[in-house]
């Protein structure tokens, strides 16, 4: 396990029972202090470091991470191309690397790792540059190798992350994509300096949002024992709540050893619907939102085949899903585009709680290592 | 179910048990057909219809589609890149039609779609127009309204398909895809006329080397008995060959209800790796070639993780596979860049085998619908 020296952050485990538990609570203070070095409080401005780079004028953008930062990575694509306009190519690393996709030169080549060891992401990172790419990288551990290989680093101020199960490091990702999103929109002219000021505003409410999240613990504690019972579990989530469904489902797997699966929620009828009975819970991630009346309408499919129904959504969704699902769990309301990194609070949380009553070794889960420094 | 007039197909089941496997048996003929449309025997050329635009000039490609069309789809992404150099996006239409990506004005739309009525699919076709993207769809019923959407459509020749879980509509758009990507290669510069006549001869030899693959029955049972026991299965492939494990695991799920998943085998580690027990089959397709070794290493974690092995690989790949898995199917040995055509065809076989093991309504799964024309 690496660790980092950028926050002074203790490596015990301050009274929690698991690492996990400890991270899981300090997202709050994770996303405040990765978001404080990319925003200036007084102007309500996002501020990046000197690029050696024209972010206005990068024809595209492509991604590549592996695992949990691979998701963060499709949320950051719904950034880049809904608020700056920027297309976004985006592959986990270990295809990536042999795919050898065509790339326009002068792109963006932008890199995700906790550790910054990751041998794939490393190796994708080094074809990105054969091909001519701009490197950026959005890394936790800043005295890294794919930091050295960086053209610029954009630190994650995540503090040391013990627990296998990565929690802390996703939220501090989004802030940092989310800050990469406004500043190319304003430079590429999608964003207005008063939508800016709006945006930063959604982002700086994050962390006292976020501390309320673990209000809802005994809803999710309820959940978890539902899914605790099962030994297969649907996860199902559209437009930027799909990346969370999956990260749902791959911290449940690690830490539970269920499987679970995430699925857009729009694909669940060409295929995954056939597995649905009482035995199959479905986990859904529905933010209100422009996409919530066409989930709501997939939930109602699955629940007309007997399938069980726990939701997350927000107090304005919560409503109209009280009569569907089994159980829903309420997180604050946001401004629309804060609301993957909210959301997916409460879903690591479940995997969590689950893993606790089928009494697994959280922290250090079977088969699995902290940072994957081998293909 | 809709039907198509294109062939002269009989809709009965021809003596075999479920119309699954007739369709099954009929992907040998339905290949030949599909390629005889778009290949000219004599100069060993691909012949496209007239295109209303230049295929040399689309700037990039953006493909669509739902279900086992996607994932043909996918395999279609690295034909385009690997042989024409097109940049390809792609994305499930349910997604596609909502995120709205950015896209460059002239560029190639390619939708597919077995029906030709898939709702999801339609709307990203309409939502591709209004980007000014040329666009292809390659269909099965070639009186649809996708078809009355497009600016061409390239027919797959694959006639009824009566089972609601598609199989040889799969290979029959990959066979179109196949040669649209060699006819963008060589217009685009990439593909000499030599290998142009190479890869048309690696694509007439598909059909009798399909009918080989039926003498791997036995041990595609051998491989169902297992499966059919198991609760949850992992599907592994790299490459063109993860989506044939997407393919695969679709299929088992339709057909058996078996929660079977598949994942790109670079990414297991990244997490499902903590799944892997004695009691979680991994089924894996494994050619020759580049990736070769890097799927066998990935095999080799699983194995040592107590995973029993499935694999499918080609005679070529057998022998190395056969000290580490628990059962081979060797079918022939390809050019490399036919072999997800021809390695789809088992694998399918083998949903099929377990669902007769399983006793589910083969034809008509639970929950399942032929063609999806609701969102």
């Amino acid at each position: 396990v690496r660790t980092t020296a950028l926050i002074a952050g203790s490596v015990g485990k301050d009274g929690y029972r698991h690492y996990m538990e400890k991270e899981l609570h300090e997202h709050p203070v994770v996303i405040g202090q990765t978001l404080q070095r990319l925003i200036d409080p007084a102007t309500r401005r996002v501020v990046l470091p000197d690029l050696p780079f024209d972010l206005a004028s990068v024809p595209r953008a492509v991604v590549t991470a592996c695992g949990s930062a691979f998701y963060a990575g499709m949320i950051g694509r719904y950034w880049l191309e809904g608020i700056a306009r920027l297309p976004v190519d985006i592959d986990v690393a270990s295809e990536m690397r042999y795919r050898d996709p065509p790339l326009t030169p002068g792109g963006l080549g932008l890199l995700i790792s906790q550790s910054g060891e990751t041998a794939d992401t490393l190796a994708a990172l080094r074809g990105m540059r054969a091909r001519q790419q701009h490197i950026v990288s959005v890394l936790n551990v800043e005295q890294s190798t794919i930091a050295r290989e960086s053209d610029v680093v954009l630190g994650t101020v995540a503090g040391p992350e013990i627990s296998v199960a990565s929690t802390k490091a996703f939220t501090a990702q989004l802030s940092v994509l989310a800050c990469l999103a406004i500043a190319a929109g304003r430079l590429r002219g999608t964003v207005s300096a008063e939508r800016e000021q709006e945006m930063v505003a959604a982002l700086l409410d994050l962390p006292s949002r976020a501390s309320e999240v673990f209000d809802q613990a005994p809803a999710i504690r309820e959940m978890a024992a539902v899914v605790a019972n099962a030994r297969d579990v649907l996860y199902l989530g559209r437009g930027s709540s799909f990346p969370v469904a999956l990260e749902g489902a791959l911290k449940l797997k690690e830490v539970s050893y269920i499987h679970a699966e995430a699925y857009a929620a729009g694909e669940m009828k060409h295929g995954p619907i056939s597995l649905i009975d009482q035995t199959v819970p479905i986990v859904a991630t529905v933010p209100s939102g422009p996409l919530f009346e066409k989930t709501v309408s997939n939930l109602q499919e699955a629940r007309a085949r007997g399938g069980r129904l726990l939701v997350f959504t927000d107090t304005k969704g919560a409503e109209r899903l009280r009569g569907l699902a089994e159980i829903v769990v309420a997180i604050p309301t946001v401004d629309e585009f804060t609301s993957p990194v909210l959301q997916t609070i409460p879903v690591q949380m479940l995997a969590y709680e689950v893993a606790l009553l089928k009494g697994t070794d959280v922290d250090q889960p079977r088969n699995l290592a902290k940072s994957v420094t081998v293909e």
